[in-house]
């Protein structure tokens, strides 16, 4: 660098490239999209995938309501369209993250496959990680931890997720977690697992 | 983590927090906002600066126009509500990536003081990091890199900063440095040498 005399003409060939941050990172990059059910456990098993990787020295982020919807995405409601933009928006935020070379991890209900879809289609073979937790809809609205499924059965919220408004799940999910049945703990192991045998956690 | 039984109650707690991230980087993060006329140097000293902090091992991410413009800003014009939602989702992204623990440098021409403040109120103190790139009109019309001014004289292209927009100059930047007479490389060293005195290249 030291004898550099960079112009506009020519700097784009000095542009630090993407596998350049990887290779800093000693790792691929990927974004584990966790869709599901509210209450499927998406936020609790990406945070401990997070936690889990962060501990083997993996270089990662997690996008999910906390710093999304109070953040960049505070001017959305939850109309059809909104929803398609809050999806929208965390799919390029989530690109640019792997782009720098980050394991990218987002937790969001996302029900409609044609929005995760778009999401893909945003990122190369291989770069997206759709992981469906699943649970059913009885599963999530016994466990109600944050009680709005008792609030949407009582009309006091409308178009709430599996009670009046549809989830698709995802028909090719590269991971597919038993949410039903399995510890939290076991799960975050399965995507681990998942993330060795396919060779991101290797530069 | 071993015998972790994580709940949607307690899981909070173990969230990966921003200072576990920096120290992972053995850095601490920042976001270096490079603002200045069209023509002034921003994106060509923002990653030299970027190229030469990856070659010293530290971890970086640059938003541009190239990464901004064509994903997560494509919905946007250039009003003056545009330009405005345009600062205000790159700043919202850059304390994304600060809280990710990145070094975070970002080159838009960003005209308006009120939008930069509005960033520099997103973020801690410290975090933000205003970097004037200051360059004359005259020094920026001459060098006219992408033919841009001509077209706006030419009345081709309306509402361009210099010309028949504004462009307020920082007041209490950070970091101001000198393009109208002052190398790339020695510029870009400056910002290095700032990062070291301040302490955001170590952990």
């Amino acid at each position: 660098m030291a004898d550099q005399k960079a112009t506009n003409v020519h700097w784009h060939d000095h542009r630090v490239s993407s596998d350049d941050r990887k290779k800093l990172k000693g790792q691929k990059s990927c974004v584990l999209w966790f869709t599901g059910l509210s209450g499927s456990g998406k936020s609790t098993i990406a945070n401990t995938v997070d936690h889990k990787l962060a501990e083997m020295g993996k270089h990662t982020y997690l996008l999910d309501g906390d710093n999304i919807r109070m953040g960049l995405n505070k001017n959305l409601g939850f109309s059809a369209e909104d929803r398609t933009e809050n999806i929208r928006r965390i799919g390029e935020v989530s690109k640019l993250f792997s782009d720098a070379g980050l394991i990218t991890l987002t937790a969001f209900i996302s029900p409609y496959r044609e929005d995760r879809d778009a999401v893909r289609e945003l990122l190369t073979d291989g770069e997206f990680v759709e992981v469906y937790v699943d649970a059913s809809l009885e599963t999530c609205e016994a466990r109600d931890p944050k009680g709005l499924y008792k609030k949407a059965r009582a009309g006091e919220i409308k178009g709430f997720t599996g009670i009046d408004a549809p989830y698709e799940a995802p028909e090719k999910a590269e991971l597919v977690l038993d949410s039903n049945s399995k510890e939290i703990d076991d799960l975050a192991d399965e995507v681990i697992a998942f993330l060795e045998s396919k060779g991101y956690l290797s530069a």
